[in-house]
């Protein structure tokens, strides 16, 4: 089975996934207080062992993700930074990549660099709002000379047939698209950056074809390398029944860009787990295990005690859809308030870091 | 039929390519007096009509090649570089490219960027030597981040089948080489370094995939560009019977870092248009259409005069291949001494610019 990391399935069988490659399921053992664990929206890592020993020893590593300028960010996106800041938290060498090359040549609908360059300061705004800081990013079209020429290196290291079998096809786009990321993930290893040194990677289970692609590469390499680390999250998924969030399509989603009117309107049409009748659901309880209103709070609400909450109620009949809407509706709106005040600074240091040749 | 750029076939049938690959003779109407031109070095071109007003007209036009870091230069490097310094002379911007990632993705002898460094150091040495200046200089792994993000682009223009069908393969290295090669020839006319202009690159024949790629490229890329030209030469041949001039095989290449012994026993031994006897040769005269020894006279001594009367005595038998060859060891030493003495200089240069992070 090949996963296509560019594609939108939504996962079910994750167990199946485990087996088949090699992953490790997550343990109690990383003892990291935070809702992303304690939710079990963390489901599994390659060899993150030896990054929660540093961890632990308070040493230094590195903590590297990337988000490809195609399109505005949403809540998924937020959940990718919040990991991002909490490794910056727990105390790793922070590359935080803008990937506008990427945006360009591996999607379709982006037409030219300009256009990925737009993406990529709307998406840098909003990084940089979220918590990040101007010295934690770095843009692939703003490198320095080694990173470029380490990702043209890296091309000798794969061959087509290792590429074909990872990805089931060979757009050139996308091989380009895929040289930056293994440079992105590998490239703070080199000794013109933090030199080797244990990496962390949070990404989402369809993207496991790169890790390990990205693993055989750094084994391959004329140069001292560990092998890097991944964390595997369940994607919170879209707003209606079995989609994925996407910014292609707006209503599975909620943008950081959102106004409080479309946030009403999109939560308003939201799938959730509620029964066919007010009596049904008072008798019988609603199902928070499916509603896509509650895995917004599981994903991004703060406090464990309101998330427990909503579940107990609405499992007991005594919170109801409407109601439940309202109180994330709320609850968003107040997040993205502050987030987008927050812009008016943030959109002008974007522009100028992403504008200046 | 497939031109393999990276094969050292030996071309004979250049008719039937011209034909059918839809290149042009090149003309005497394009009167420019040089021994390229005049000793039918030059075979055919594509689209030089355009390039040659603008040299009638003195205006601006770009002159762009390189070499791939990936062995010591030869005298058939010499003749690009030549080429390069004509053209130059005739009003070009000059962008002479060190392709250092292009010899090490492209090449499994190299191992590693180290390895492509050095060799670098030592054409770039070479081509200071031979006429080019610092500033006609560019060098692929020290280039300007417009240029790495304008290589990835490109990459988003070719698709497989089209890479497929011009290569016959489609090695991940090779295809990195190639969209740096397309770069090379194409980031000049971008509006951060020239602008839209005409621009020629002087190749051998079997170079041609390359050539047709880069203006279809160029055709589809989101930036006003002229179709790049190109000038075809003959290869000078390898100095054994069926050889190409290759520095892999450095019996068959007189090399710019030769001493005088070498020269000496590699001219002993190279192939000549010479009878099997001294008295049939003196009868019937030698056969210089066939003859190494004469070629490199034709390829590299400028005084027509010398090279036509090597030519005739040849044919008359009134010069026999012994003397004859004594005539070019002591050409080719006395040019190769004054070139090696300027190289003590041009060393350091080079050092220094390759090393530089």
């Amino acid at each position: 089975m090949i996963i296509d990391p560019w594609g939108s399935l939504e996962l079910s069988d994750y167990e199946k996934l485990f087996k088949e490659f090699g992953l490790e399921r997550f343990s109690t053992k990383f003892n990291l207080k935070h809702r992303f664990f304690d939710r079990n929206i963390v489901i599994a890592h390659r060899d993150f062992q030896k990054v929660f020993i540093r961890i632990k020893r308070k040493k230094p590593f590195i903590n590297i993700t990337g988000i490809a300028s195609s399109g505005p960010l949403h809540l998924g996106h937020k959940t990718i930074i919040d990991f991002f800041i909490l490794f910056k938290k727990l105390g790793g060498k922070n590359y935080f990549g803008i990937a506008n090359i990427d945006g360009y040549v591996s999607r379709p609908k982006i037409k030219d660099m300009e256009n990925a360059n737009l993406w990529a300061i709307e998406n840098l705004a909003h990084a940089l709002a979220l918590g990040l800081d101007k010295k934690d990013i770095f843009i692939q079209s703003k490198q320095n000379q080694r990173y470029y020429t380490f990702t043209f290196e890296i091309s000798k290291k794969i061959t087509e047939n290792v590429f074909k079998s990872a990805y089931g096809h060979l757009d050139l786009g996308k091989v380009s698209a895929n040289l930056l990321q293994y440079a992105d993930i590998l490239h703070p290893q080199l000794k013109e950056y933090e030199g080797e040194m244990p990496s962390i990677t949070v990404i989402g289970l369809e993207q496991d074809p790169h890790a390990k692609l990205t693993r055989d590469i750094a084994r391959r390499l004329p140069y001292p390398m560990e092998l890097p680390s991944f964390i595997y999250t369940k994607h919170q998924s879209g707003l209606q029944k079995g989609t994925k969030m996407s910014s292609s399509e707006p209503d599975t989603a909620i943008l950081l860009s959102d106004k409080p009117a479309e946030v009403s309107r999109k939560i308003a049409r939201s799938f959730t787990g509620g029964k066919d009748t007010i009596e049904q659901q008072k008798k019988l309880g609603g199902n928070p295990d499916i509603c896509k209103v509650y895995e917004l709070f599981k994903y991004h609400h703060e406090d464990d005690k309101v998330v427990e909450r909503v579940y107990t109620k609405c499992k007991k009949g005594k919170l109801l859809c409407g109601e439940c809407k309202q109180l994330c509706v709320n609850f968003l709106n107040k997040f993205l308030k502050s987030h987008q005040k927050k812009l008016q600074k943030t959109q002008k240091i974007a522009e100028r870091l992403i504008k200046t040749l």
